[in-house]
């Protein structure tokens, strides 16, 4: 029944929308700025990472600390944004809004208050990336502790970037090392890749001449959907419903897979747009995930039990392979992190990215401005 | 010295991103719906272009007496965003934020507080963008209220939607019939325009399937930039350095444009990704925007002199056209609306066909995620 129409590619896959010097997603390796993502994750911090990514190449000693200390003293949160916080309590509470919303509005008012909010040089935006690096884990710590009901953490100038952000998550209990380790981790396979559609929605944003915080406001916006960076909180909600119909007897992983698939229902955190044998860093975040579960338990490992049995059976049965967004959300979740927080902590990563593609979207800029086809009514007359 | 990659066309000139049945931009016309501009400018009210665009065809009488009453009730604005915009004063004021900003840090708040902002139904997104449609109108004069010290005016019931509008930006002053209708036409003209920028952003973000506010408040971030929304403020302050240049006997228009053409100054407001005849929009917005300054005098005619000039230079030394940016900010000026509220005003025009588009989105969605061609280093260790 597909019509001619219907059988030509759309959502631009597979179209070239431009270049990129920063990031290089293939299917046998994924590399940001050359370097490959296996290496990233085993030798580099987030730090790193993050100035790799904004400033072109991997930090000397001198660099990283001068680094790590800028981000630092950028941690804080104006006066401004921590009383729109405040006042966001009651529209999460109401679910007017989730966390990805109230992150939205605190990213444009960032912007409303940034000394360098109206310029697009170089300079400008690699100093507001930096404090947008910095602000936005802080953001994500004082609306869980506003949400929880609890004193807000400042941030710690003596823990990293990830070990603050759990820590103020947590409403202040410092995590363990390998709590730290798994974060950061975390933070550096979400940090970058390519032309996904929050950093083409930079993209767009930017070629017109617009500004750093809009450009990442609207990749907020974008990475918030389910088909995007909302798979990671989509993906664990879809275990637990997994969990509750194995545990209620309902019937097993296996069951409750062939009733997904009889009634067509998509599967969170499974297949990629650009990775067709399996997404590079699903299985690294699922073995560190599923060892610091088998420590804490089996009320934890059994998370992964129900995650393993389910990458299996897609694998065998319809050949796809899970994404980073599926062992997110089981390795967040054990880790006691609420779940409206994970994509939240996605943008914490991919801000780096963002604000690399925004820079080298306004060095070499042309505005993005595709062509439609219409396939409305015929022109008639307004008489 | 162009070289092979160079060549290649950029910023997605030319690639069809998808379908559409709500625009159909052509070199020779401009259709909404099936509808040609030219019958909408002349014939067509704000109200029922925005109808048109959002439900997909022309109401009845009824359904407009309805659409109407829908408008007035929800131009009111929460109290949590009346509080942000008298905060934003100060931030107006210190110029870190420009009317955009505040426009979308406002839209994102009014989703934070929107009943149905988790919604992505046809009938939820019907009924935020109409929210949205009458609000923003309200935002934006609210906060000229706010920039100019004045009280706050509340819209009246008793008046169109581009009425209000202007009535509300200048402090409770009511316009003439006059002024009113070249509001609504100016509305008209920019309330849809198939896949440019701010509209491909909506539909960028709309195809994670996120929400409508995350679209519209990307979007916004989107029209801010000089190359697209920014130009109708950008093409004002670009005339008012031609009046400068003249009034103090340093030279000619023509003189001016000589200067612009040596130095290879971007001349705003001029050219179009896809029209390369002239802008449909272009002569109906300098028609009743030159009737109406030369009413006033002189001293309002003389920005139109200019601009005429200016468009003749262009088109005889460039073979290139006004978009409708150029007449726009002349137009805009001469009714005395300060030049920093011209794009918000466009976006209370352009949020009915952001919204037309994210519905048509959600309505038949596929991811819009495109691919990069990867220029950086070549793979590196990390040791």
């Amino acid at each position: 029944m597909a019509t001619a129409a219907a059988s030509k590619p759309t959502g631009l896959e597979g179209i070239v929308a431009g270049q990129t010097s920063i990031c290089s997603v293939e299917q046998g390796q994924l590399l940001y700025r050359g370097y490959d993502i296996h290496d990233l994750a085993s030798r580099a911090t987030f730090e790193e990472v993050a100035f790799l990514l904004l400033e072109g190449d991997r930090p000397s000693a001198d660099q990283l600390a001068r680094f790590k200390a800028e981000l630092s003293r950028e941690r804080s949160i104006p006066d401004e944004l921590v009383a729109y916080l405040k006042a966001a309590g009651p529209m999460l509470k109401a679910r007017t809004a989730v966390p990805m919303d109230v992150l939205r509005t605190s990213v444009s008012l960032l912007g409303n208050l940034d000394p360098q909010a109206q310029s697009n040089t170089h300079e400008a935006n690699l100093a507001k990336a930096k404090r947008l690096t910095a602000k936005i884990a802080t953001v994500i710590g004082h609306m869980q502790n506003v949400i929880d009901g609890n004193d807000i953490v400042p941030p710690d100038p003596s823990m990293s970037h990830a070990e603050n952000l759990l820590c103020m998550i947590r409403g202040g209990e410092r995590p363990s090392a390998e709590e730290a380790r798994i974060i950061d981790v975390s933070l550096t396979l979400y940090a970058e890749h390519d032309y996904n559609a929050s950093t083409f929605t930079s993209r767009v944003v930017a070629g017109t001449m617009s500004d750093l915080h809009g450009a990442t406001t609207g990749a907020i916006a974008a990475l918030k959907g389910p088909l995007h960076g909302g798979a990671n909180e989509a993906a664990m909600e879809m275990l637990k419903s997994v969990d509750r119909f194995v545990s209620s007897g309902e019937g097993t992983v296996s069951d409750w897979m062939s009733d997904a698939f009889a009634s067509g229902r998509k599967l969170m955190g499974f297949g990629h747009r650009v990775y067709k044998n399996g997404d590079h860093r699903a299985s690294i975040l699922r073995d560190l995930g599923r060892a610091y579960a088998e420590k804490k338990g089996t009320d934890a490992a059994k998370w992964f039990d129900y995650g393993d049995e389910m990458i299996r059976i897609m694998r065998d049965e319809k050949t796809i392979h899970p994404n980073v967004d599926f062992p997110c959300g089981m390795t967040y979740f054990v880790m006691g992190i609420p779940v409206p927080q994970y994509t939240p902590i996605f943008v914490a990563a991919r801000v780096t990215g963002w604000a690399a593609h925004v820079m080298e979207q306004h060095a070499n800029n042309r505005l993005i401005r595709p062509v439609s086809e219409y396939v409305g009514p015929a022109r008639r007359a307004w008489s």
